[in-house]
């Protein structure tokens, strides 16, 4: 029955899911979201259309978190900014990064000079709409183009934003997918930032299109997928469950900035070489060998929260253009052109190669003392050619460091044989009786 | 008794013996060794009129070595392609290399097209003839060089070759020179390919030199020296041998490729930082800084078997040009003017210089507490001259390092002292009661 | 009673010294010193002038250390080299390295020729006059330099060394300061050379002016500060005090050349890797990114004896311009000119750092799971600038690597963050209760 227990159930073809990661960024990129409110829900309500085993979660204002607690919720109805003239200068229904997120109720005249402190704009790119928050002090604030703010001119101008600030709750979407263990991986993206693209809605659109996938697959391993607000939902989400999440998860992945289709970016965790680590290295090295590595020091998401002192979780970033190093970054600019279907797919794909590794990260062990009689078996070609002569050193590279003293990872490593074809020669290798799994990892 | 115990026994000149492997490389070039017959008999037997400890050993056809079995045993008394205007083509009395190896016999007459499958030449040597042989399956054919081929004329050619393939035997030599210890060196070489210099008789006769040499020293180790058919000779006596050489083995060579005098090339063992590793690279590291370092992904010698999981012997490979990397490799141009006198006392030196390492790698220590006070002994230069200083700076660095912690090999490498001076050195010191022999390796 | 506690007693600011010790190396610069003698007694009173703590402590003539004894005592009270002419070639009078140290007595006319033996001088430095010694063989000369030797006429030369060498003692000096644990910090100095001034008066004094200020200090650990003869001085101290020695210090310097302005260097310890050559390399890395690293095989000094197999203490050096590696070093040259009161003080900081770094070296582990809400402790800038973000990026950066498994020196090394700000920082989060101290080094 060996075929049976053959554990290369994620060998299969990647599906193409580009295309329809773009067309569901489309749908949720004019939805204002911030750490709570409406637009989270709404989100969470559409990504669950796309996979029903979503479970909306939601913990009320004031929830003890760690060393923090949940903040009130957020509730925005609309907001302008009125000149001199009458005219509109900015906005929330044309694009609501013109708030500044988290902004207090305003209704105010005030002149030129008292609006100064209230208005955002970046000299540097001066067409963009800056993002900005306060979430935890109370302020207002409009974004505005740089361009738009050097025409302003004196005179009295008037403030209204209609929003509020409530005893409410936060939300976040949790999927649980079990696998054949009860050893976990972890997949987190978030859900709190308006209209952007590459870093925001790549996250949650391509974390979906896994969940789908994965959802059809024989799975070793059991996939906890949260979709959170950065930050506080990570530590609330923590707080929660990080007893079993720390006993039980091998490899985690942050997914976040998987859109554009300019590069590859690597973070590691914090200890830099856990099991999400090797297998991000090794698909990476294979996807595109001149990607772009940066240290646990040029973090910026949720690893920060996952590989903390005494969290400690495995979890690293598989990126395009990682967040704070492409110029469009939390700006107007980072728009639905900046992300591509070839762009979303490449995030998708690095991604579940990622998966695929741990999936069949065993420790192999050769099973024939000296190298096997590969001839007698049908597994040696007939017509030897340059291409074979290549195919059946490999086998032999493979077999030669198949000593069950190293998992998948490094046996790829010392072999030089990339991970697909690895695979694919260790499952004819297994079915021949030639390799045994020693140990699982 | 301090000297009687001393174990520098192997720091004695190396002898000359370059002119005479050459001459007895000579002497073996024109047999027709293959993996099993007579050939291999005739040159067993030559080498055990050089060194009767030579035990000349057999196994028949059909015996089983772990998941391989003995061929049959081949045997050629002539060959020749004749062309259409009755001219000889080629023929295996003018040079072994024109018959594939286990050629099927046959004696028959086809046409120009029919014949081009059983030709074998080489576009890019074209006045080579190249070495073609076909162990495992049964096939019959020519080799030519490929300007004499591009001469043949459409026509009836007859194709003759007077080989059997019967139920014999598999021949190969082995030499135990007993140590003062159980543990063994491992010396493998091989006696399977015909007319070829570098990449076949220079093993042999630098390996027949380097057992003459071993019997006449006193031996730390054990040293177990095979002369083999390559593969199948090596899987047949591990299959008979491998649990006591797993267990006794501390180090081994596979001696080929020892005869140009081109490069000196090092090809480690699978786990790369065995005895006979290190012991390797500190003595080409002297011999010759710049030597050529290959990865066990290019292994294509016994170290195949030596090497695989569950045999794990520490067998690494000291070489002249390396097989597969020289470009008269596995040709007629492979001949004795490729090999030379110095080339094959610098493969001799190499390995030679590689055994003495071992022999003398024992862990030291310092008997006295802070510097010695070399000056009282008599070992501090009354003259004092920059190279009397630079002598006694080596002195002290020595002892410096000789803290019982690392070996011999350690202990050169920390102290940058050439080995052959360390060793004399500590020798010295060792009889002046400075140093102690803690631990043997 | 947090406070209380802090361990940061040693981050007060460093005193000015470098004034100061250029002017006790000027006062101290005169004397004539040797292993033994008048001279080491002078120096060491000056000393004790300056740290009523040092005790001055004597071996006789003839004690055995180890491998060694003590030398007799040399005292020389002039010595002049006559002409032909009855001038005077040289004088000890007019600078202590004219005569040869630990010079047997002579009254003795000789020839041009015979005269050859006994001077010293040196071509490629011509104005110099060179410092040679000879210890430990009966022996006499000068020293000139090359440009006066090579004006010398043949004729009757007259040579009085009024000099003895007696049964006497060796002296050296000694400070302990106790700290709040016994184990122990080595400072070593030596005080044997004649009038030279980087490679000896620069030791004593920063050693002494390190003392000084130690003294005033809290002090977690117990500092052993050692004024001794070279070589000999280390020998007989060490077999006195070795093992107590060894099982309480974990960390020393050997204090030598910290007087020019030229460049930092630094000098491992035998085993590279001791709590003292980490400090040191820290402190140095941010002092002076292009340092230079020697290795301990180019040492000199009494790391030769605190390092030695069996003794293995965890001793490195800082220094500016290494003994042996600058134009001037043992010769006229290394005088008052070469060292700087910029020089002292930079050698004296270096040392101070190192021994700063080293009392707050410890483990530290953040007390709350996930990154914490800096903002509601105040620790958060209300006001957000680029510097306050890199400020807070550092904290954020020092809790993420706060595991308790590391010590501050790799906290540091992890986080990227300056050692005086990393404990700062850290003093400051451990107010707040966001640190704790988890593991004493």
């Amino acid at each position: 029955m060996k075929p049976d227990v053959l554990p290369f159930y994620a060998l299969s073809e990647l599906p193409k899911v580009g295309a329809q990661c773009h067309a569901w960024a489309s749908d949720l990129f004019p939805i204002c979201r911030s750490l709570t409110g409406p637009g989270v829900r709404h989100t969470l309500s559409y990504l669950k259309e796309l996979m029903p085993l979503l479970k909306i979660r939601s913990a009320p204002s004031g929830t003890r978190a760690f060393d923090w607690e949940v903040p009130k919720e957020w509730r925005i109805r609309g907001a302008r900014l009125i000149g001199p003239g009458n005219e509109i200068i900015a906005d929330f229904a044309n694009h609501n990064l013109h708030v500044v997120g988290y902004s207090v109720p305003v209704d105010q005249e005030l002149d030129f000079e008292e609006l100064q402190v209230h208005l955002h704009s970046l000299p540097e790119l001066p067409d963009a709409i800056p993002y900005v928050t306060s979430y935890y002090e109370a302020r207002w604030g409009f974004c505005l183009p740089d361009n738009k703010r050097r025409t302003l001119q004196p005179g009295r101008y008037r403030a209204c934003i209609d929003s509020e600030l409530v005893d409410g709750e936060l939300n976040y979407g949790e999927i649980i997918l079990p696998g054949e263990t009860d050893l976990e991986i972890l997949l987190s993206t978030y859900v709190c930032h308006p209209s952007m693209a590459n870093n925001e809605l790549s996250g949650p659109v391509v974390t979906i299109a896994l969940a789908r996938w994965l959802a059809g697959q024989r799975r070793r391993f059991t996939y906890r997928i949260l979709f959170i607000p950065e930050t506080i939902g990570a530590i609330l989400y923590l707080s929660m469950h990080y007893e079993p999440m720390r006993a039980r998860t091998i490899a985690g992945y942050v997914v976040t900035c998987v859109g554009d289709d300019r590069m590859y970016s690597f973070l590691p965790s914090r200890s830099g070489n856990t099991l999400a680590d090797r297998a991000a290295r090794l698909v990476l090295g294979e996807i595109c060998p001149n990607y772009t590595t940066y240290t646990f020091l040029d973090r910026g998401s949720d690893e920060r929260q996952y590989c903390s002192p005494g969290i400690d979780l495995p979890v690293a970033s598989v990126m395009r253009s990682k967040y704070g190093c492409y110029p469009e970054y939390h700006s107007s600019l980072d728009d639905l052109s900046l992300i591509t279907p070839a762009g979303l797919q490449g995030g998708f794909d690095a991604i579940a190669q990622c998966l695929q590794v741990i999936e069949v990260n065993h420790r192999w062990h050769a099973t024939i003392l000296g190298e096997p009689h590969l001839g007698k078996r049908g597994l040696y070609p007939t017509l030897s050619t340059r291409e074979s002569a290549k195919h059946v050193r490999k086998v032999m590279n493979l077999l030669a460091y198949a000593d069950g003293s190293v998992d998948f990872i490094d046996l790829c490593r010392a072999s030089t044989v990339p991970w697909k074809e690895a695979a694919s020669m260790l499952s004819t290798l297994y079915i021949a009786g030639l390799v045994e799994i020693v140990d699982d990892c």
